[in-house]
């Protein structure tokens, strides 16, 4: 019993928090109607309401008609009670976004990542949040958490990146450290598939999955996992890895590779290789590949049913052991779903009894970003009423 | 806002239930003692364990001497508030026990499962529970919650237990009807696999793991995933299905065999099968390939060493999807743990990055059974709670 729940002081916060999460979650309502729905007596209400309102946490939305012409007053959570910083750290762009408290993007910058190495990308990232920060009129006193998105898994006792073996130089020690540094705003590094599946699911097609699993194919392989609404990270934070997931059978000798056997057969790279084995020529990419299979060249139907065949080993593995209702397939490769989706389905079948429903991405290009916005606003909200209440 | 989480009513039954959890969690105390840490006065604290007490919840248990002489009386939750059942339904034997609300076992009982069909099996595990309710003097009017476990899934809008295909007939319908309404107790059905991980969990070595991953090796293959001391279930109830897990990449044609492709492999039979195939001969079991394997005899070691093999591969890709910190191996299969657990270890290393701890099972025979009374103790506790208080 280290912190008794059922302190008083407690209780009072509490049921200001509630109030909060009512008017949140459900819209503006008037202090007789929130009486009415909570069973709390009218002045407790109202005194709550008026102590939320000196906190900077509600605010006045406007006025409702009651019966004899009498006229309530709404209230509404004050969204700009606080800010989050979004950053995606990619391959190819670097992108950021600055949201109030409601989840709603107030400023937004875009640029290709051209770091040559880790240090000028963690650099370039923290420029483009610092151009979002000025767009917005914001400070980085204003952001209550800044949430990163990169590949590979943070490893908190290092500080460091492990596994991101496609962003040369982002696993060397104290990057993370520098961006956070050199922002001067709480900081937190997330696997940018698991916050894509936040992203799709908040955003895209993945809402009302009760598990909820995204495919993120591009330079690398990775998946995010999302169980009855939050993100399920294993023990390390490795959950989804499936780049690693063993392709045909034991090796006979030798150690793990660097790269994981699934990621280099299935990514970008995989996809071009397997186009080149199958007869394409000329200066080949991913979607090259696609475009030709489209206009029906043999060797690319032929490569990219082969992605097809190896995403559903990926999906029957991931079945087996997740059970998901859902899989959503994004990324650069998974632009080319289209192509491939009917594969994936009937491999499924020659596999397993065990089939869960599969979709393209419809999330868009800011999935990540729209995943570190929503873990940054869901660890705001609680922080910012502590704050602001001076609470327990 | 459908239950308003601040009603009055609730509040106070919350206090009583807090205070119960407490005594059930860190022991007898007094009434002092729980004022003193929970910030409540002492009238309130008493006329809540007053109420606790007129309702069976928490007994008197013994006194406490205080400073000038005077003797405090220390509370306890009642264990006798309450009893459950567990029922463990194995290929080869039947288990059941009662517990009380602490999770003490009161009564046991075991036969061998000599069912010709799925409706006699049903009948005998019926048998042997009314045995173990009449040894603990109870009716099934005492017993707040029956969990079974059995192969398999059971799926809630048939009624059916799916992929059971190691107990034959165990799939038709009206099986689970049947037994709830000849014991005439609420009766739930779970995975064995899963109620073995629970079981592993809180009484073998699983207990402090995060994510805790359970393979249950015997005359079929199951895993249990236990995250954060929860059971964790998929979508459908087929989260550890991992004798689906694919063995050899994609197969040219065909449907999905109706038994996983990986449990054909490791268990039971396929030790057997890979003994044969490597040179043994007689009246074969994997207990007695193992036997020979550990007289030194090379076709069983050879056999031993293909079953750590493959166990290695379901090994890396579970650990590619979930990121567990621990693996135990279990079942009749997994007690040969010692011969091929560094084969396992070793096999790992050439296939992945991602290495968890990887252990044998240390529960004992009655991990099904432990890990039913678990499940049925943890869901009888608040719905004993609300019965008692008539709460909200």
């Amino acid at each position: 019993m280290t912190t008794p729940p059922w302190n008083r002081r407690r209780l009072r916060s509490n049921n200001e928090w509630l109030l909060l999460e009512r008017l949140r979650l459900e819209g503006p309502a008037s202090r007789a109607q929130l009486a009415r729905e909570s069973g709390l007596s009218k002045p407790t209400v109202s005194s709550a309401l008026a102590a939320l309102e000196r906190a900077g946490l509600v605010r006045e939305a406007g006025t409702h008609a009651q019966s004899r012409g009498r006229v309530a007053v709404l209230y509404e959570p004050d969204p700009r009670a606080g800010f989050v910083l979004g950053i995606d750290i990619g391959r190819a762009r670097l992108r950021t976004a600055v949201a109030d408290l409601s989840g709603e993007i107030v400023a937004r910058t875009e640029v290709r990542n051209r770091g040559r190495s880790a240090l000028s990308v963690a650099d370039a990232a923290v420029g483009c949040a610092e151009q979002a920060l000025a767009e917005a009129s914001l400070t980085p006193a204003d952001i209550v958490r800044t949430a990163v998105g990169t590949p590979g898994v943070f490893d908190r006792p290092t500080g460091r990146v492990r596994y991101a073996v496609n962003l040369p130089g982002w696993g060397r020690p104290g990057l993370i450290e520098r961006m956070r540094d050199r922002l001067g705003t709480p900081l937190s590094v997330h696997n940018d598939a698991n916050l894509a599946a936040l992203g799709e699911y908040t955003f895209g097609s993945g809402a009302g999955s009760r598990l909820f699993v995204y495919v993120l194919i591009g330079t690398g392989l990775g998946m995010g996992v999302v169980a009855d609404g939050e993100l399920f990270l294993g023990a390390h934070g490795a959950a989804g890895e499936i780049g690693y997931l063993p392709l045909d059978g034991v090796p006979a000798t030798g150690t793990a590779p660097r790269r994981g056997l699934l990621e280099d057969a299935v990514s970008a790279d995989g996809v071009v290789r397997a186009a080149r084995e199958l007869g394409m020529t000329g200066p080949l990419t991913a979607k090259r590949v696609f475009d030709a299979a489209r206009a029906g060249a043999p060797a690319a139907l032929a490569a990219v049913r082969q992605e097809g065949e190896r995403l559903a080993l990926a999906v029957a593995s991931v079945s087996a052991v997740l059970d998901p209702d859902l899989v959503v397939l994004g990324g650069g490769v998974g632009r080319g779903a289209d192509l491939f989706l009917t594969t994936v389905t009937q491999t499924l079948h020659r596999l397993t009894p065990l089939r869960p429903r599969i979709e393209a991405s419809t999330a868009g290009d800011d999935v990540v970003l729209l995943g570190a916005l929503t873990l940054a606003v869901r660890a705001a909200r609680p922080e910012v009423f502590e704050r602001r209440t001076g609470g327990a």
